[in-house]
């Protein structure tokens, strides 16, 4: 089982320092701490457990220290800075664990950049040695890239030449539409193996500023201290300890204080249920601040991304997620109110930043995800998030025969219409109804209120609505139809469906890159008896199919 | 060998007839006519042959109808409208053909839009029967869609459902991105395979019209003639040929009157020869009329769409195309001026939209693209283009040795600034550049100037510039290492290069589309021994892989 809890008392493979206003995030991976048995970490390359230990990093960084203004990546090896995903832990992998490492990792890599673009948490990077592949993909992700200029140490994507595959974590699209490396040098960058360094990988874009050995340290903290000096953090806050989550795993179940989550081995299903607060949630800021990781929507928050990453690597055959809820609507609305009427706290904001990637993470699954508003459940506001990001979405028309639960109704809050938007820059709503500013303005008119399943389905937020004599039957069916399709298909299908509308850096990673990226991944030339991927490092020259395609 | 030229004359599937304003294109598919043996083209449903037949159709309209104002495509045959691209055909297709298959398809759907949007020839389908999979995508490529409301015919994508793999010809895009059917609805639709008809389909905004029977003709005439009346075509303008192209096809060669592609299989190169017109053209609209097909710019559209059609199908070995131009930058900016200068001629607009699209067809193609800019080259306006749409560029600064040829230029001219743009909705400039408006400020001032590698390097429009000691090793060494790297990789990777910045119903269905749709086609889920496109129609149930990724 892949567990993604740890904290920096158990990393193998970073070292996080804090000085002031200043974080240091080390890389120093231990060779034979592997997650897996068979292969060794050189070079300072990582798999999935040097991630992991990457991503509670920048987690903890936001919630634990507040003071942190800006976080320094950089190696505490000698002449390497990281050789990106080893080699033959990815050759060895299945094509699954492929696609699962590169997607969390570029998960970490966008969360990296979301702290820098709203957390008022700065990255540089600081290339002390070689960054190859990953490595150098690590630190296009920062806002600021130091090479070291010694002569020899380069930056380099050599993915293609050396693997016959792509840079997975973001490389390409952040070369050429991030950082706007003109796309012919690109081309030629991408396709050296040996990367590029000193005047000429400036001059090119490919980094931000060069310094000799004797003054890098110097330069790197006066670019860190600058990036801090930019920051809103508040210096003399005290941050929140992230403390292990309370889960209990069984067979069939995952169980957190907020959210279960049940197996159907049968149907491949999951079904999540999220429960509201128990209590109205407190509404100021200091209060919100004592209760710490017990605030009902961090407690969510963390609960969900821990789920959903549990379910994406130990459970890949269940391969509809279905999300119901339960609970008080005023409760859900009122924690909604605690984030909204407290935005220029740090910890609410970081919360609210939190809820905005873990949904995201939702929406990247490969996973359908089936949304089912039942009486007793609670789809209101960050929970209408929920429903929103289904694919398909059937809600209950009335009451259970023989039932006291009043019929299920949906509430609209603020948090529907902004805080929340998913990787191509749009609100779940607006993705919804994409041109259609009229159907979100209907929406918007009804915040607040409680929309039975005939305001729903008229108001364009639910797919069906069935009463008591079709709801068993129609879900059912949904259900094992759902079940009996190909998989791969539905994948691809949702990638596609999913986000209308424009495009942004994120999603151009999942939709484009990774797209291609995972048909690489099963590409003979690659990961067939005599591909690149295989061979690497046996001394033998695959064999290439020359057939373009 | 794929021949792509036809003329209705030797149309096998379609039937192509004018009447007035209005023409129709009626699918008729001949049962035993399959460009390939193997596969009976049952139920309308098509193969490549059936869609070459499609592209000169529209093409032909489009040149030698300028009368025609609005097309109606149909299908001939009682109670089917079209079933989609023939399963056994695929089934039997290696993934090249099925990867090229996809594509041109995609192009011809693509160039319906072209015409519906700025040629003044309007689009609408009328579906007289069900519409399955590929044959309800062409419709979505159209303007106005009618279904027959008979109770039974129906529109449907089932080849999630179905097939286990995705609506390769821009279905899930054009159904979310352009119709904006909701996600979710879209999402129910996309797995349902019997699909949807009548009111529903209608009110999902699957189609924009319903009728019944006996009022078919009518609406689909009605529609026709109210679309037709708003086209700004000439009703009274005569029409040219487009003429059997005249192309020599030899072992290692390919010999058209402006363009010379020679093969070189050793390097797995195919190098383009483009040369300008040997006089300078006509300016006026009625002598560009009186010189039809031989105009130099159609002639030079056709002749580069024919030679990339030919390579990218029966040449996939060639994995580097090298770009190349000789003749008189005079001439070739006397005929961009010409094609300027009357923008407001039919016949003028219809050739820089056809030299538009050509050009996309060769940022698509899953080949590497080299330019190579040496005295004697004539990369002006039109022909710059070719560099500019060039993974890498190659610039020879001064002269060959002993050569009295004078030092290689490239001259911008208007035709770079926006009549040409990306399948991204930007120049080639602008996507080199990106948010750089500067540089493209720099490039407009030297508009009619002719530019040597110094000023070319240092505007940013060529990559390298050699000299004479360095020319032909940095030459041998860029073209042998291309050829040396995985071909999967290097498609890959140029995809996702060569298209920085904003992102368009057309570069969606190419970048996101076609990439999860590749990987579709390599999954054992559809193409292994129990794969549902190779079990389809044997009666046996697919046994799915059931792990999600």
């Amino acid at each position: 089982m892949i567990d993604f809890s740890t904290d920096p008392d158990h990393y193998k493979h970073w070292r996080l320092t804090v000085d002031g206003r200043v974080a240091t995030l080390a890389l120093d991976v231990a060779e034979d701490g592997g997650i897996a048995p068979g292969y060794d970490l050189k070079l300072n390359s990582y798999d999935l457990g040097v991630d992991i230990e990457l991503y509670d990093a920048v987690q903890r960084l936001r919630f634990e220290h507040p003071e942190v203004g800006a976080i320094m990546i950089t190696s505490a090896k000698e002449r390497v800075f990281c050789a990106g995903a080893n080699i033959s832990m990815l050759a060895q992998s299945t094509h699954v664990d492929k696609v699962n490492f590169c997607k969390f990792t570029n998960e970490t890599r966008n969360g990296i950049e979301d702290a820098s673009a709203h957390s008022g948490q700065r990255y540089l990077c600081v290339i002390n040695g070689t960054a190859a592949g990953g490595g150098y993909e690590l630190a296009l992700a920062t806002d600021h890239i130091i090479l070291i200029d010694d002569g020899a140490s380069a930056v380099s994507l050599p993915e293609v030449p050396l693997l016959a595959v792509l840079p997975g974590t973001g490389g390409l699209t952040r070369v050429v539409d991030k950082r706007h490396v003109r796309r012919d040098r690109a081309d030629f960058f991408c396709t050296t193996g040996e990367g590029m360094r000193g005047k000429r990988a400036l001059e090119w874009d490919l980094i931000d500023e060069l310094a000799p050995r004797s003054k890098l340290d110097e330069a790197a903290t006066a670019r860190a201290d600058t990036l801090a000096a930019q920051s809103d953090r508040p210096a003399d806050a005290e941050g929140i300890t992230l403390a292990a989550l309370g889960r209990t795993t069984g067979d069939n179940e995952l169980i957190y204080s907020h959210v279960t989550v049940t197996f159907d081995r049968d149907r491949r299903t999951a079904t999540f249920q999220v429960r509201s607060p128990d209590a109205a949630p407190p509404q100021d800021a200091a209060a919100i601040h004592a209760e710490g990781c017990d605030f009902w929507p961090l407690a969510l928050a963390r609960e969900l991304d821990d789920a959903i990453l549990h379910l994406r690597f130990n459970e890949p055959e269940l391969g509809t997620w279905v999300l119901t809820t339960s609970g008080d609507a005023e409760h859900v609305a009122a924690a909604d109110d605690a984030l909204l009427n407290n935005p220029d706290d740090w910890l609410v904001r970081e919360i609210t930043l939190y809820l905005k990637r873990t949904l995201k993470r939702l929406d990247v699954s490969s996973r359908s995800l089936i949304a089912l508003i039942e009486p007793g459940s609670c789809f209101t506001g960050t929970l209408l998030e929920l429903a929103l990001a289904a694919d398909r979405s059937y809600m209950f028309d009335g009451a259970f025969e023989g039932s006291n639960l009043p019929p299920a109704t949906l509430r609209p809050t603020d948090m529907n219409f902004g805080p929340l938007p998913m990787c191509n820059g749009l609100t779940r709503l607006d993705a919804r109804f994409l041109d259609d500013a009229g159907k979100r303005a209907d929406i918007e008119a009804e915040i607040g209120n409680d929309l039975d399943a005939a305001a729903a389905e008229a108001l364009g937020l639910v797919t069906f609505t069935p009463d008591d004599i079709d709801w068993e039957d129609e879900v059912r069916v949904a259900l094992e139809a759902r079940s009996s399709f190909s998989p791969d298909a539905l994948t691809a299908m949702e990638a596609n469906l999913r986000f209308g509308g424009p495009e942004t850096i994120e999603s151009k990673i999942f939709a484009r890159l990774s797209a291609w990226q995972n048909w690489v991944f099963q590409r003979p030339n690659a990961v067939g008896d005599g591909g690149a991927l295989e061979l690497y490092g046996s001394g033998k020259q695959p064999n290439f199919d020359r057939k373009r395609v």
